[in-house]
C-alpha cells in the first residue's frame, strides 16, 4: 500500500547530509545502533519487529524525480541534488531477528555505511521499527492475558490513519489471529474476519429477519451481532432460533457477538442459554474497549468468551502510544564514539558489538550480554550503568542472536513470511520466564556488558572528562 | 504517499455488502451521520480535519484487479465480486468545512448514498477523520500555549508509522508553522524546517569545528545544537564565537537549540549571554518532549523560547490516542431510524440534518443547534440529552455550517489548500470564547436540537418501547 521514498526522512537529516557531502566528508565510515530505553506498558520486554518492512524500504530507499525537484524547491545545494539522484541505500546491517523478545539498552539491530547514508535513513528505520515493536508487545500481552483463546484485530477505524496497515502486521507476530483490515490481510498475507455491524441488523427494521438473511446467504461463516436491541431478551433467543434452522440445513451457526454492556455477565447468562438448546458447539465473540486489562478481569470473573475483537487501545498502543528507540553513533572512521550524559543511564556503548542470550539449564532465557564483535564465550558480565553489579555466566549456554541481513544495500538472508516470524516469536516468548512476562512490577530481566566490552567503555569514558 | 483504494476497509463492510448484493437491498438508500461523543484531552472542543484527503481517496475508491483477486480467495460470491469490479463511490456528503471548530453529538459530516456504498466507505472515513481531527486538536492545544510562537512537528521518528503523514498536515492545520517530515512538506505543502543532530556535532569530534562547517555551507539558515558536550559552557559559547564570525561576512545566525537539560533555567541563560554580546536576533529553539502542558510551564518560568520543537506527544495525540467518533445510521429508505440505548447519551439523532451556528453581539460562538433538514430559522433549542434543559435562541445571529461537498461521487467545492484551512481554522478559534480553550474544566459549549428536531425525536422515541 504506501510506497515510502527517500524523503521519508527529517529534513535534518538532509541539511546535515549536505554539509558532510560539501565538505567531502559523506563517504566516512560510521556505525550507528538501534536500542529502547524503557519497555513498553510498565511490562517486561518487547518484541523486535518491523525488520522485513524495513530491509524492503531500503533496498529501494531512492529519491525520485519529483523529490528533487522539491528539494531543489526549498534551497538545497545543487551539486548535492546532482549526488542524491544517484543516491542507493549501499549500507550493511546486523541484526536479531524479527519476532525476537528484547530488552532495554541492547543495540539489537546496527548499521554500517558512510555517515551521509546512515543518517539519511534513521528517520524511516525509527519510524517503522518503533511502533511495530510497541504494537507486537502490546498484541503479545493481550496473547498472554487471552491464553489459547482467539484474537482479532479490530482497530482500523480508530488508528492513526494508515499507521493501521503496519500495526496489523504487528499484532499478528505478537500473537493476534486474525484482522478485520481487508489490505493488510491482503498484503501481509494475514487471515481477515468480519460479519455483521449494527448497522445490518437495523436496515432490515426486525432482528430474526437480518439474522436469517445473514445465514442464508453465508452458512459457513455467520456470527450474529445480538446486541443490536436487547441481548439476552432478543438477540441471543434470535440467534438460537437462526441456529436451529440452520441445523435442519446441515450448517451449524459459528457464533454470537457481544458488543456492549457487562461481557462477563452477558456472556455467562448467553453460555447458558445456547448450551441449554445443545447449542455447546456456538462461539461467543466479544468486543468493546478491550485490552489486556479488562481482559484479565474478565477471566477473574468467569467470562465464557472465546474470541475476543480488540480495537483502540491496542491498535493505537495506549497507554504508551509510542516506543521511545534511538539511533546513536558507536563507531566513526574507525574510532569507538561514545556520548557522555549527566545521566549514566545516557552515556552510549561504544564500538561495534555482538549480541549473546545466556539460557539457563531449564533452558529458559537467563540474561543477554552485549559483546564486542566476535567475542563468543565471554564469562563475566557487568550491568550496564551500575558498576558494582557483576556476574559469572560460565555456566550458561549462550547463543548468537545477531546476525548480518543486508550486506552493502543487498539483502544476505532470504525474506521471512509473517507465519514464519510469528512462529518465531511465539517458541521465543515460551522460553521467556513468567516472572517477566507479569504485568504488575515484572522481574527486571539482565542485559549486560562483557568483561571486555565493559573494561573498553570504561577506557573511553576515563578519557574524556565530565 | 498513500494509494488508498476500496480494501482499506474492515471485512466485515464486505461480508454484509454481499448479503445485502444477494438480497437485491444493495441500492437501498442510506444516510449515515458522523460525530464523536467526547472532545479529546479532556478539552472544550475539536477540530474537523482530514476532508480534503477523504473527497480525494472517495473520488477513486475502487476496487483494483489485485483486490479483487484477493476478494475471491478469502470466498467471497463470484457475482457480488463481478458486481464490485465496477464500484465506484457515487454518493452525497454535506459537511462542516474542514478545520471547522466542532463539539460532541453534532453530526458534522453525513453521507447519503446506498446502503452497499456509504457502509463501505465507512471505515476509511472513520480513520481519516478520527485521527486528522484528533492531531489537529492537539496542535491548536498547543498553539493555545505557544501564543504567537513558532511550533514546528519534530514527531515523524516516534509517530505510529505512516500515520505521521497525515499527522503533520492536521498539525499544519491546527496551527504548527513547519514540519521536519520532507515528504509530507512536499506533498502538503507545508514549510519543512530542520538543521542539526548530535551526531553531526559528534562527527567532527569537535564542537566549534561542526558549528563552523555547518555556518560556512549553510549561512542563511544555520541553527546550531548547543547541548552535545555542555551547554552553558561549550555549546553556547561556541555558538557566540561563530554568531561573530557570521557577521564578518555579512551574515546572521538564526538561532540556537536546547534538546536536553532544564529548558527554562538554560534559555533565560543562554539568552542573557548572546544578549550581552549583542546578539537579540539569535533566536532560542527548544526540543525534548514538550507539549501544551509542558509549555505553560515553561512560560511561567518566564523561559525564553522563541522556537519550540513538538514530537512525541504530539505527533501521537498523547494521552488519547485516539478520536471515538462514530458513523451512525439516520435515515434508511425513507423513513427515519434511530438506535436506542439504556444509556440516553447513546440515543442516536434521527432524520436529515441541518447544523446552525450562533453567534453573540460579541461576535464570538454562542452555541450549536442540529436542525432539520432546511431549517434556518429555530428559536428554541433542546438539550440533547436532558430533556428539563431548553433555551431560547431567537436573539442570536445563525449561520448555516453544513455544506454539499460532494455529489453523486463528484466534488461539488473546488479543493481548498492547506494554507486556506490553516487560515479558516485561525479566525474560528478566534471566535471561540477562552472558557472553552482553557486546560483546566474547560466550560461545555451547548449544543442543542431544535424544537422542531426535537419533537420528531421524542415520536420517534415514544413508537419503540424500552
Amino acid at each position: 500500500m504506501n510506497k515510502i521514498t527517500a524523503t521519508y526522512t527529517d529534513q535534518y537529516q538532509l541539511t546535515m547530509a549536505e554539509v558532510y557531502f560539501l565538505n567531502n566528508r559523506h563517504c566516512e565510515p560510521a556505525v550507528f545502533d538501534y536500542f529502547y530505553r524503557k519497555n513498553p506498558f510498565k511490562g517486561g520486554y518487547s518484541i523486535f519487529t518491523g525488520l522485513e518492512n524495513l530491509l524492503t524500504i531500503l533496498e529501494d530507499f531512492k529519491f525520485s524525480s519529483q523529490d528533487i525537484d522539491f528539494l531543489n524547491k526549498i534551497g538545497l545545494n545543487s551539486d548535492f541534488l546532482e549526488y542524491l539522484k544517484t543516491f542507493k541505500f549501499t549500507g550493511t546491517i546486523k541484526s536479531v531477528k524479527e519476532g525476537e523478545v528484547i530488552f532495554p539498552t541492547e543495540p539489537v539491530l546496527s548499521v554500517s555505511g558512510t555517515i551521509l547514508e546512515v543518517q539519511l535513513i534513521e528517520t524511516v528505520l525509527l519510524n517503522i521499527l518503533n511502533f511495530q515493536s510497541l504494537i507486537a508487545c502490546k498484541a503479545s500481552r493481550i496473547r498472554h492475558a487471552a491464553g489459547k483463546r482467539t484474537l482479532i484485530d479490530f482497530g482500523l477505524r480508530r488508528a492513526q490513519a494508515t499507521g493501521a496497515y503496519f500495526a496489523s502486521r504487528a499484532a499478528y507476530i505478537g500473537g493476534f489471529n486474525a484482522t478485520s483490515n481487508v489490505v493488510a490481510g491482503k498484503d501481509f498475507d494475514i487471515p481477515v474476519s468480519g460479519t455483521m455491524a449494527h448497522a445490518f441488523v437495523q436496515s432490515y427494521g426486525n432482528e430474526i429477519e437480518a439474522f436469517r438473511a445473514f445465514a442464508e446467504k453465508r452458512p459457513t461463516d455467520c456470527v450474529l451481532l445480538v446486541d443490536t436491541y436487547d441481548t439476552l431478551k432478543s438477540g441471543v433467543p434470535n440467534a438460537i432460533i437462526i441456529a436451529k434452522e440452520m441445523e435442519t440445513k446441515g450448517y451449524k451457526l459459528k457464533g454470537i457477538r457481544l458488543d456492549s454492556g457487562d461481557l462477563a455477565y452477558l456472556s455467562r447468562k448467553a453460555r447458558k442459554m445456547l448450551d441449554n438448546e445443545g447449542l455447546e458447539y456456538v462461539k461467543i465473540s466479544a468486543s468493546n474497549q478491550l485490552d489486556e486489562n479488562l481482559i484479565m478481569s474478565l477471566n477473574r470473573q468467569g467470562a465464557k468468551i472465546d474470541v475476543f475483537g480488540i480495537g483502540t487501545s491496542f491498535i493505537t498502543g495506549q497507554p504508551d502510544a509510542a516506543l521511545d528507540g534511538v539511533f546513536k553513533l558507536a563507531h566513526y572512521k574507525g574510532e569507538d564514539r561514545i556520548k557522555l550524559s549527566d545521566s549514566s543511564a545516557k552515556i552510549t556503548i561504544p564500538g561495534k558489538k555482538e549480541l549473546i542470550r545466556l539460557t539457563n539449564e531449564a533452558n529458559l532465557f537467563a540474561g543477554d550480554v552485549i559483546c564486542v564483535e566476535n567475542e563468543t564465550n565471554p564469562d563475566l558480565m557487568f550491568h550496564p550503568f551500575e558498576p558494582l553489579k557483576k556476574m559469572s555466566i560460565k555456566n550458561f549456554k549462550k547463543e548468537k542472536l545477531t546476525y548480518t541481513c543486508m550486506s552493502n544495500g543487498n539483502r544476505t538472508l532470504p525474506p521471512r513470511t509473517i507465519k514464519e516470524i510469528a512462529e518465531y516469536n511465539r517458541e521465543r516468548i515460551e522460553k521467556l520466564p513468567e516472572e517477566h512476562k507479569r504485568f504488575e512490577f515484572p522481574h527486571i530481566y539482565k542485559v549486560g556488558l562483557s568483561n571486555t566490552l565493559n573494561t573498553k567503555r570504561n577506557n573511553l569514558i576515563s578519557q574524556h572528562s565530565f
